[in-house]
Order: C-alpha cells, then structure tokens, then sequence
C-alpha cells in the first residue's frame, strides 16, 4: 500500500533524492567506495560542500548578496544557545509563538538579558502576535517563522533596525520570502533540507564580522564559517542528502514554485477543514501555516471512525501533537497534492457515513 | 579494481553495514518509508535507539555496571567543551599527546584551570608520556586513548582515584580494554562505530548525578541521558548505521576477538616497516598504535616509486597528516587482514626493484 507520509518531522523526502542517497551510500560516483568511508578532506567530499553551501544561498536568494552559509550539527535547539552566544552582549528581543521560541528564549538567558516583547501562549499559541513594539537598542530580535507543533505561520517579517534571527527549520525553502531581511537564520534539515543531522545556518558577513563574545570553538560561528563548514568532520551523509534534495527544489523551478505548490495543498486542506462540519481548525486563519495544518474533529466521538479511514487509506503521521491534541497535517515540498487529496477523501467519507 | 582504504577517518566500514544502511535509506523493514522519513518518537526508531545504547554498553563490558550511554551530535570537538562545562569546577588535568589533546585543553581553559600533567609536545608526539604526577585534587584527568595523527596508543591506563575521561574517538571497540576504570569516555563515530555525524558517549551515573554546573541544555550531559538522547532529533542515518556496527562487533566475538585480530594487523605491518631497510616508524614502538600506523621512507627520493606502487595495488588513504609527513596506514576494525598483506607487498616491491 502507497503510504502518504504527514511526519511532522523526519519527514517525507522526494523519491528520487532517497535513492539516490541510498546509492551513494553502496557507492559515490563510481569510485569504488561508500559515501560513508571516504575523508571529508576528499576532493570528492568537498566538492558537495561547496555545492551544499552554494545552493543554500541560492535557493534562498542571497548568492553574492554579502551572506555566508554553513552546515553544522546539532539541531536548532544547538542554535538555540549559539545565537544568544555569539550575538548577545545586553539585550535580545524574543517573541514567543510556541514551544521551539520558549526553548530558544530558556537558553538565551543563560548569556544575557532576554525581553519577551509578545506571546501568545495565553492563547495556547494559536496565533501569531503582531503590533507589538520592538526597542531599538536590542542586540537582535528573534523569531519562529514557522511553529511545527502549533501550526502558525509568520507572514509578515516585522520592520525593525534591530538584527532579525530567526528559527526557520520547518518552512526553509517552503515560500516565496524575504531572506535578505535577516540577519541570521538557521534550520534544523530535517523537513524541507534532507534528514535529521545536520542544520544549515545563513548569517550575514557584516553582522558575522561584528562578533566580539569569545565563545567555544565548536559554537563559534566565525570559526565554522572561516573553516568553511569543516572544523571537525561535518555530518557527511546529511549533508550529501540536504545538497541532494536542494538540487531537487533548484529542479522543481526553486522556492518560489514549490511556495505556490504548497499555498495549493495547504488552500486544499483548509477549505476542507472550513466546509466539514465533522472538523475544526485550531489556529486564526490569517496565520495558519502552509506546512503544518492543526484540526480537530468537533466531536472527539468520531476518532475511531476518522482514524480508521486515515488507516485504510495509508495515511501516516497524522496524530497532533500532544499540547494541541487532535491532528496535525504536515505537507513540505515533496508531499504530492495526491496525499492531500486522499486526506481530504478521508474527511468527506466520515461526513458522508455519519 | 578493489579498493584497500586505509583512510583514518571518516572510514572503512564492513561491506555488510554498508548494504544494510543503504536498503533501510531506501525502506525501513519492509515498513513502506525510508529510515530516514519516519518520525525519531516512532516505536520503530525509539527501539533502533535503545538497541544502540544497549550494544555500546554490552561491547565495553558495562552492561549494569551503573553507565549510561548516550548518543549526541557535534563530534568529538563539542565533547572538548562538553566535558569540561559539565565535569571543572575548579582545576582538570589534561595528558598532551597530540592535537586532539592540545584541542580539548584549549576549549577547556574557558571553563576553568587546566593543569597539563604531562606531554611528548618537544618530541612532536611520537611517545606516550609516563610517570606523571596526578594531583588528588583535580576534578577529573583527561586522556587521549588513541592518537589518530601521530600513532600513538595508551597502554596502560594511569592509576590514580580522580575522575578519569578519555577520548576515545579512533580506537573504541577495538581492544580488549577496562573501560570500568572511566567515568566518562566519548567517542567520534566515524572510525570504528560508524559514519560521521554522531558521537557515543558513556558516563557513570554516579558522576553524572554530581554535575552541579549550569549548562545549556544541548550541552547538559544530564539531560541528555535523562532524555535518552532524545532531547532534539537524533541524526537518524548516523546512530542506525552505528547500530549496524555494533551488531556486526557483536557477531564477530565482541572487541576481544577484534582486539587479537587487530593486534595480528598491527604486528604484521610493524614487523615489515622494522625489517624493510626502505622505511622507518615515526613512533616509540612500546607505544605504537594498533589503529593508526606512522611511517615514512628512508630516503625521500623513493616517494614517486612507493606511491606508484600503492596505487597500483589499489591503497587509498595512505597519505600521512601534515603533522608528520610521511604515511598512515588506519586499520581500522572493518580493514581486513588481505589489505594489509598488500601494502606490505608494496613496501616488498620497492625494496626488490631498487
């Protein structure tokens, strides 16, 4: 059976780029050795670094824009503390629109003073906070751009002077977006970048140069961008993966396509949620996410029947996460509108049945 | 042709291991996604996770033993400052026996005061200090076990009731060994454990349970293991791979069979650079590593023929590191014995033909 793959995160990647990892792995390039046992040091290996690196800016606009790339490990929530580390020295402004905003405010304060300057946890975070006041004097502010768990989406980048930085790892490479606004971003790959175990970082130059806090090597990011990626050994599977599926967005006619591509899906999928009247949206429509939608059924009675269909009909990952309950549908580039349709399928069936 | 890769790192992994992560990159036990698409909270990757943690203590004999082990990213360059931000509070002690070593003091000093007891820095490392003095007032001695760079391996493990750490990055599971004597130890995946991209560490619960530090939460030993390395998403692709391994240690009679088999490596290629008039160890021979051996030619002017010869033989890897010019052959756990016997060829070959 086909499985239509929701995973909030890891997450579904295009057919062709996981078979070709999987090659790699028997074999990189007809060299008689495994992705996996030559020296990052290669020639080989160096060359998809630079690829990685180059397609990154690429993709996101900013090649000869002034910005430098790298890969590092860790995860956002290893971004959590470098950025506070490397750019805080007073004062940095978070707003808090989910869980990953409160973990990256909770280690921010170990380095400095943190203003929460909006929140919607109030609201169990169902909206994006806006109209809110930002103080000139802040080292960066910082924000969520896409919430994973919760399901919002920020649409609109705040016009500030200050620095902007922001967590981007589930909706990188998703929409048509300003990067040049920022002045550092950062995005665990694995969603819309390739598997779990890498995490690509964007930082300007002249904000990178600025950098004045002594900070550990391993979390400098003057060190990791002056070493191009490779002060130690990078991840070198997920960063053959995540240059790999880049090339596959670069194909696909690059952010801007797949962004009206997803808008499609995500349209296709709300409007359901909005006419069934088996089902509920959990977030303020003007900020719900392109990659993550967060529903319910209105009468929880109907989950046996619901989760039943989605079973029969090969659906995966559906389950919400738990601070929000019910269901949550996420759709990154290489979902096929296919998979939204037979989700959607499943949705009108429990209506009709009932 | 075959290739006899004797890169020291990223390297050689059993053909086996190889094919094996390559089919699950493809599909994960016929589940109908790839290894790396599902999610890390997935029963399916939880228990790839637990059998990872399981094996690395079962190898090092540390099974109920009162360790833990977890699985991080970063390398061993993030466990530099991890050991140090989590274990000194007011004075560690470090052994200097190479540029692993010189790395960890220098990311250690920023946490507090790093005594360094002993080292062959005057000697570009080619011994094993010994007969150092250990305060009892350290916080912990921190060791290099193997030095990838140089070839040299510890021996014998100092005595001494402080806290021992050890990097153990290039020669874990390769020896028999009493790892009951660290209280902690980590180690680089991508020698003898798998592909790069994450980093074993082990840790006696009773020291883990008196860390009093205040650390980032990536960084917190503490929380790691209280998580189960699952504080953020765990590089799949890397701690699957890594569990393939350790399986296939497993299947091989554990590190005890290995340890003679690379012992039989060692002395085999030791035996010819000692015999063979056209080459000279680079290191003390009571301290020669079984994992890396340095070696270079008598008379530079034999280098084009030498080369020659080994590429011809199908040797990969061999160049030595610009610390010590010459060669390095790594022998790795997955090396077999048939690619020893041919660079030992090679060095016959050159010294018949001249």
């Amino acid at each position: 059976m086909k499985i239509h793959n929701f995973s909030a995160g890891p997450s579904i990647l295009p057919k062709e780029v996981i078979h070709q990892a999987a090659e790699a792995v028997k074999e990189l390039d007809n060299s008689g050795l495994s992705l996996i046992e030559i020296s990052h040091r290669s020639s080989a290996f160096i060359s998809i670094m630079d690829e990685a690196c180059a397609l990154a800016l690429k993709l996101t606009g900013l090649e000869n824009k002034g910005y430098k790339s790298i890969f590092v490990q860790g995860g956002a929530s290893l971004q959590f503390l470098m950025t506070a580390y490397n750019f805080l020295n007073r004062k940095a402004g978070y707003i808090n629109t989910g869980t990953w905003s409160e973990k990256a405010i909770k280690e921010a304060k170990l380095f400095g003073e943190v203003q929460e300057l909006a929140s919607s946890k109030e609201a169990n975070y169902n909206f994006i906070p806006k109209g809110y006041k930002i103080p000139n004097d802040l080292d960066y502010l910082h924000l969520t751009s896409n919430n994973t768990i919760f399901g919002t989406q920020i649409k609109k980048i705040p016009e500030t002077k200050v620095p902007l930085v922001a967590d981007m790892s589930s909706d990188i490479f998703s929409r048509k977006f300003d990067y040049s606004k920022f002045d550092c971003f950062y995005a665990g790959a694995q969603k819309n970048m390739g598997p779990a175990g890498t995490t690509l970082v964007i930082i300007k130059e002249e904000i990178l140069n600025k950098i004045s806090n002594t900070v550990p090597s391993m979390l400098s990011y003057k060190i990791q961008a002056e070493k191009d990626s490779m002060f130690n050994t990078p991840p070198v599977f997920a960063v053959y993966t995540s240059m790999l599926n880049m090339r596959w967005v670069e194909s696909k006619g690059g952010i801007e396509k797949l962004g009206e591509h997803n808008m499609h899906k995500a349209k296709l999928l709300y409007g359901e949620i909005d006419r069934n009247s088996k089902f509920v949206g959990f977030t303020a429509k003007e900020d719900r996410s392109d990659m993550n939608a967060t529903f319910n059924l209105v009468n929880q009675s109907d989950t046996e029947a619901f989760d039943g269909l989605c079973n029969a009909a090969g659906i995966s990952g559906l389950k919400g996460h738990r601070s929000v309950g019910g269901y949550r549908a996420s759709m990154y580039n290489a979902l096929p509108i296919e998979s939204v349709d037979v989700l959607v399928e499943c949705m009108k069936s429990l209506e009709k049945n009932k």
